[in-house]
């Protein structure tokens, strides 16, 4: 049985391990600071198909097979799968976990995606609803681009405040008993929007949910940045990291070196070209998987928040002078003595 | 905590309540057979808004604060929401949702997405996460004309086996103690794809979905058609309806009279010109809290089975010429004696 503490956290009564884990990368990713972090590095942008989204699907199939893989579990063991990406109707999850014949539960959260699967896996696993749960998440530069922007030959230009859609995918399979680091603490995110409509900025529009949520797991839990090795947020880039920075540092808070941005930990700002940073459901996601848990376990860090941040908008509502909703989940994963 | 029962199946220990409802209905789904039985039926389809993306997320507010003033609960009561849509990125929810402060869960389970978001509500609450959850739906059929086929304008001829999107909205808050009827089981499924290509023949495509769930219900269960007073699809329609029956017929099920399905009842399909029927997230969802759980109340039924149904597809996939995934979740309603 789960126990809340406060408005918007919970602590789980038996701990689910993070059993395996799995990260999948496109070409760009796979040549950035964390290209020997990934379990495989596609050298096809299509991943062997014919479309963006056929690609964007086939890759969250294969990081899926890998964390499976990784776990000595065949699919049949999996109680549930929690998926979601960023495509219209989610169809890259649901057209990659079509085979798998396992209970499926479809997630939207933008680029948060990662952390609300995994929420509500431990919490299916810590309720006693099931022994072990997959979350998988990814995004593709290629199909995003499209959907969200330009088509590629387009050539648009972007501005200096956009990100760069991570072409990439993370599984994570977590189980009610086992050896791992452990997932302790959730702090589900309520939607914030601070007022941001420009499309381009999308770290501007999620600091702030970032923020509330942050601040919302301190007063919860009673802890602070000193009680964490390392806090990540998931894809504010550069400029939504320093806004949050400064908003925290306003209150008191000493985000120290220990505060990183998954976006910004991707690719290299300097020689990679992307702007502000790496954003999409597949940049926390595979940051997680290839770079946060990996080091975890070697022995970086013991106990990590991890807040996967969304900008829960759409070009329509863009379209129509909108303003950007945006949504943060946090998680405390903790290893094991 | 709660108990798995079979492969698809969980009891719930002490089944969450559905402790207050609300029905939010179009002008058309307010002349049809259920016109006596919903919340709120709007003359205006725009509700107030610009345009149908804004009208569709004004439906699921008001639906949202109706359901909260019948359960007496102010939204600073709940401890999340569950909430999705049809739309690209889940706006209409997300903007909905977004001044509630209310700690939030996107899902996306298309026309299933109401049985998504109560299985997972009730499991939060059964697990000792939450004390009140609310899980809220709908779908416009004009948002939906223009996303996922053609502008209103542009008077397209629909197939006979097209069914139409119901401009509707359903809201349930799930409490953990108190009266009224309960959720006692959870079928989860897994996603089914029996191969249809004919994005205008959505119940053939989901039927085989609803069949797999309903089975596994069963065998899950032991339960059969003679332990339920009402059985639900969510929104095969008449063509999907028949492909059900027939398909649990041929397996020795006796559906009898018991067997309705959501988008048969919300219109007169002889006078409204719905073709198959109904359909969209609204279209369950308010056919539940708006006919099943008051007839419920009045005593029509004590045993309920509802099972919703969504087609996991995209007008993208589609177009790419893939086939259309589907989903069935089913829930065991109860009501006390």
């Amino acid at each position: 049985m789960g126990k809340r503490i406060g408005k918007q956290t919970v602590s789980l009564s038996a701990p689910p391990v993070l059993r395996s884990w799995a990260a999948v990368a496109g070409k760009k990713e796979g040549e950035g600071p964390l290209r020997g972090c990934f379990d495989q590095i596609a050298e096809d942008p299509y991943f062997g198909e014919l479309s963006w989204e056929k690609a964007e699907s086939r890759m969250l199939r294969i990081c899926f097979s890998l964390a499976c893989d990784k776990a000595g579990l065949p699919p049949s063991r999996l109680d549930y799968i929690f998926s979601g990406d960023l495509l219209n109707q989610c169809i890259s999850s649901a057209f990659a976990m079509r085979d798998t014949a396992v209970p499926y539960f479809g997630t939207y959260g933008a680029c948060s995606t990662m952390a609300e699967s995994l929420s509500l896996g431990a919490m299916m696993l810590d309720g006693g609803f099931a022994s072990n749960v997959c979350a998988v998440t990814g995004s593709h530069f290629c199909s995003a681009e499209r959907q969200y922007r330009f088509p590629l030959e387009y050539g648009g230009v972007r501005a200096p405040t956009a990100q760069w859609t991570v072409t990439g995918a993370g599984a994570v399979i977590l189980s009610r008993g086992g050896k791992g680091p452990r997932l302790t603490h959730i702090t589900t995110g309520a939607i914030t929007d601070a007022g941001i409509t420009d499309a381009n900025n999308m770290g501007a529009a999620m600091a702030p949910a970032a923020y509330a949520t942050l601040t919302a797991h301190f007063a919860d839990t009673g802890r602070s940045f000193a009680d964490y090795d390392a806090v990540f947020t998931g894809d504010l880039g550069a400029v939504g990291h320093d806004i949050l920075q400064s908003l925290l540092e306003k209150d008191g808070f000493d985000t120290g070196v220990k505060y990183m941005d998954c976006g910004m930990l991707i690719y290299d700002r300097k020689t990679q070209g992307v702007n502000s940073g790496g954003s999409g459901c597949g940049c926390c996601a595979s940051v997680l998987a290839g770079h946060i848990l990996p080091a975890m376990e070697k022995g970086s860090w013991k106990r990590v928040l991890f807040a996967a941040t969304g900008a829960l908008m759409s070009p329509t509502s863009a379209q129509q002078g909108e303003s950007i909703p945006s949504i943060c989940h946090a998680l405390v994963i903790e290893r094991e003595e």
